[in-house]
């Protein structure tokens, strides 16, 4: 930690701050500016609670942490890049992963009729929402676990891994039962004890980045998962909120080398909540692969204009195979890269 | 809802939408502008269903609602603004209620001296965290249930009202049974499971306002809760993120009057996370009541420099009470403005 | 400066960076922290060249500046507020100063009008746009020089400070030639050209915040100006840009005490673009002198419905007369807290 | 237009509405919806007066514009793609542009050393200031007309298109007689002076996206300068203002094809402020690559170290030589897909 004092801060003020911060475990090493007195503590202890201590005493003007506050997820802490086996792939690895499917569960046909289609396009997973978070409470809610029921089936049928979202605590073990990766929402990667059950839930968890959330916040939550028993995270950027109103939200796809830089996690894109308009859906697909993603995840549905929820940015079936032929040659440069970053 | 063309569209594809949206029970005026054709549905049904339906049609350039997306808590519905009656006081009418106490329920001692300063300079409810919502799985995460037991017994020793967090859906029961306010955190306004549980608590509930939440947002996070039973909800802007980084949060103080033109729901204040620095306090206390707020909830510590949590932001007792005195003048004219509005 | 090193670099690396630092005129402390290596540089130097180059060496992770990056607009650098006399009286010492009038002036009959109407309530400052920035250039682009004399007039007629903007560094000797105070519009906060030129204009200048501006931008920007030699600047809050879109802007109020933390200039509230609405107009001005603006900056005009601008922001005159007299008494309290903090 | 009434306006209300609509030239279109009245505005007017006026008049709710409010810039008014040609190169068509070289023109070594090592890369296009705007009154400014000759002496002895930056309306003319390409920075976007100047400037135009513009303003900024002229102009995203901190800005790198759908002019994106960071620059190239730029402008320096602004960003020649023979698949994928979309 450095603490820089309030200009013309008496002796006795520093002092003050010197002794709590030993109080701490700390170590101190002060240093005479010329405008004012900074301080380092150096050692190991409880830096928030040191740091929220300091940033109440009236004299310091500013208290910063030098280490970074997440361990397990940090690149410090394990070099290697996190591999996730599923079923029929890995993801973080050698493998460019694409996990395809409706929002929405929605019956039987739609969801085998996406399968299949996923599945004849070279994806590995299918996802599809059984529990649904809306904005509003008449909005449809989901079909449940009779939803759970129908993703199972059809991601059993075509041989892919099956993604859905899990929304509440008490509702970990039952989506646990059914799928093989339990996805957390945006509006949800702050919730906490949400979070905490994931540890022991014994299924990978993919982890949104939430709407105004930092990437340092995002470790963090992934850091709740990590420390609380489950290895198997990865990170996923959606689209952020700004002010621009054009698009859904603001894709922030830098994050992607940057969460590369900061941890050993995989960091899959999503393109449709990115963007919210399936026309603007295949290019961003490129760029994903482009700058290193390790997977994408997106929204497909046999029928957008009769899709419950999100159909103006799910893609027809036929331009997802499309997108997905076309999407090869940019994929092969990626393994070109991956395979020279790894060697 | 009005529905915008895309240029050139020819008739056929003009007929079809038409046709959907009779489909979704509406009537049909079609409109042709100079350089498109503009559609109006008119009549009542699934409102968002038949807008994401339209979005996801190509030939559609645009599709907006006009009628608002929540009903119980608008203005519309209810002229009259809402008056929570709690234990000494109520929120919403006549009087200018002050909700203080510090972040965390500590120890005994602690809360304890809280309870009496709180009471002492004329606040009514006493707050204090038993369940945190921390960003770091390794800081202090609340004492639960004794925390629970603790805020009950100083708030009945001084005959306050109590308000604590409620952060999972499964702890509602076990938090109302110690509480009178059950308070909902900004990173959980849209933990739309916990909502719907808060319709059954038999608690009245305080909901924040998101980190970048708009207020239709937080009305449609409102609605759940009424729509699932419970009448009593006020809002609480506690301040959102922006790109300024000098204060913690930036408060949007507007969000009062304009919360007041679209809902009989009482607003309330957080003037200590939406700045996070003490010395601010007091400016927007007056500021908040200045311009209309109902009640105002904030920190207050025995020791804020040895508080576990948020001790920047939480003012000494000495202070409180002092800022409390330099308050009276303007909840004069509050009640003066309030009463005048009513008559 | 602190400049943090990457975890794991060799001595060589270190050595390089402390003689970069020493090249620059800085003397060196080493920190040897348990993860990292912390340096601090101590002196006088050029700090953004400094941190600049430190920044751009691979080796460190973060550089950060203790100090200040402004100097003659800090509280460091002169204790006492800055009073700025005018024509009929002074902002930033006893004296609460209404400036209010329409958005542009579009004849003589409708300034005349505006400028009879906001002295007969009292307020101290006429403003009214004779060059205007608009989005578009199909909108209105102002009267120009014939809007400055209508101005000036109208000014003069009624014993009023008048205030106008400025857009080009190539206006500026013609604006400052009818004008009392020269504005600065958001988006021209950091027009660096325009900026240099306020220096030996003349006029006090009223600078607004940018859209985006941080609080530190907007010190930087005033301090262009008073290093260029023009002492005679407020600082003006405007709303900033955020993802809510009920209101034009959001309101960063909490800025108010925050630059009287760290500015001796004085503050003004400008509630008309922070709002864009009418009906949030009078609250906010009342919340903007509780919170110790020492000035407020709003839009009316004779008939909002027919204005070339921004009418649905700008009060009747009669409505602007009612706020006037009921904003009384909160600038009565205002005027006690002024005298106090000054006693 | 699509005018809807506050809920039980009289019909008299109504009336004033219409009648407003008519003196503005348009025909009525009324609709009684269950809830409220819409009004529908059709033909041809001052669209933003009309506008104005209508959100002036209380018994409106929300007056909402069908029409794009740019025209010259739209794909409405040009179908085909705008292709500036420079001297070596163009933009827009079949040719994928790298634009390279200083944030500063320093020296003369500096800027022939980067020229050379720029058009050894097989750039096209030397970037290089010499107006520079910077945020403090205390950092370098820039050699001006001195950099400007540097600049263009470096640029024909290799063969190279040159671009700078214009910072005032006033130096128009001056900068012109230089440079090949005038670059508007990101803080003058709105600088509508400026932006009337460049119409008869008679060189191409790279307008940057200002920090918290809309793409629908940054549009309108380029309608300013093809209205006053000059059609040659290219569209720069540059990064805008999140509240993330751990990039310089965030890339909306979606505004490629979001601005393609919109517009005819060319899209160019700047990597090196989008991210600050010049570990992240080669990634983000590959993806503006992938996602249809139609041209890079990225900062390079001959010794980062010790440049006098952006060392941190800049990436080193060789580096610099590398990225372009790695971005060469993708370049060739570009033109694939462009020849394709052209076909």
């Amino acid at each position: 930690m450095i603490i820089s004092m309030k200009q013309h801060t008496p002796q006795t003020g520093v002092d003050e701050v010197c002794q709590r911060i030993r109080d701490f475990g700390y170590k101190i090493h002060t240093i005479e500016g010329v405008e004012r007195v900074v301080i380092a503590a150096i050692g190991v202890g409880d830096v928030t609670a040191c740091l929220e201590s300091l940033e109440a005493m009236p004299q310091v003007e500013r208290a910063v942490r030098i280490s970074a506050p997440y361990k397990f997820v940090s690149k410090e802490f394990k070099k290697d890049k996190t591999v996730i086996r599923l079923r029929n792939c890995e993801i973080g690895g050698g493998e460019f992963v694409v996990m395809a499917g409706p929002c929405s569960v929605e019956n039987e046909k739609q969801i085998m009729e996406s399968a299949e289609a996923v599945a004849a396009a070279g994806a590995q997973v299918l996802r599809g929402g059984a529990f649904k978070p809306r904005t509003s409470p008449y909005d449809f809610q989901g079909l449940e676990e009779e939803g759970l029921k129908l993703l199972r089936k059809a991601g059993d049928a075509m041989g892919l891994t099956v993604i859905t979202e899990v929304m509440s605590d008490r509702d970990v073990p039952l989506v646990a039962e059914y799928t093989d990766i339990l996805q957390i929402g945006a509006r949800n990667m702050q919730n906490f004890s949400l979070l905490k059950n994931l540890g022991k839930a014994g299924r990978p968890v993919l982890l949104k980045r939430g709407l105004s959330s930092t990437m340092k916040e995002l470790l963090m939550s992934a850091e709740y998962v990590v420390a609380h028993g489950n290895n198997d995270v990865m990170l996923c950027e959606r689209g952020i909120r700004t002010f621009e109103t054009v698009t859904r939200n603001t894709c922030d796809l830098v994050a992607v080398p940057v969460l590369h830089e900061m941890t050993h996690l995989p960091v899959v894109v999503d393109p449709s909540h990115a963007t919210g308009k399936r026309s603007l859906v295949p290019a961003l697909c490129r760029a994903a692969v482009a700058i290193g993603a390790d997977s994408i995840l997106m929204e497909v549905h046999p029928c957008p204009e009769k899709a419950v929820s999100d159909g103006a940015q799910s893609l027809h079936l036929p331009t997802f195979a499309a997108m997905m032929r076309d999407l090869q040659p940019y994929v092969a440069l990626w393994k070109r890269e991956r395979s020279g970053a790894r060697s």
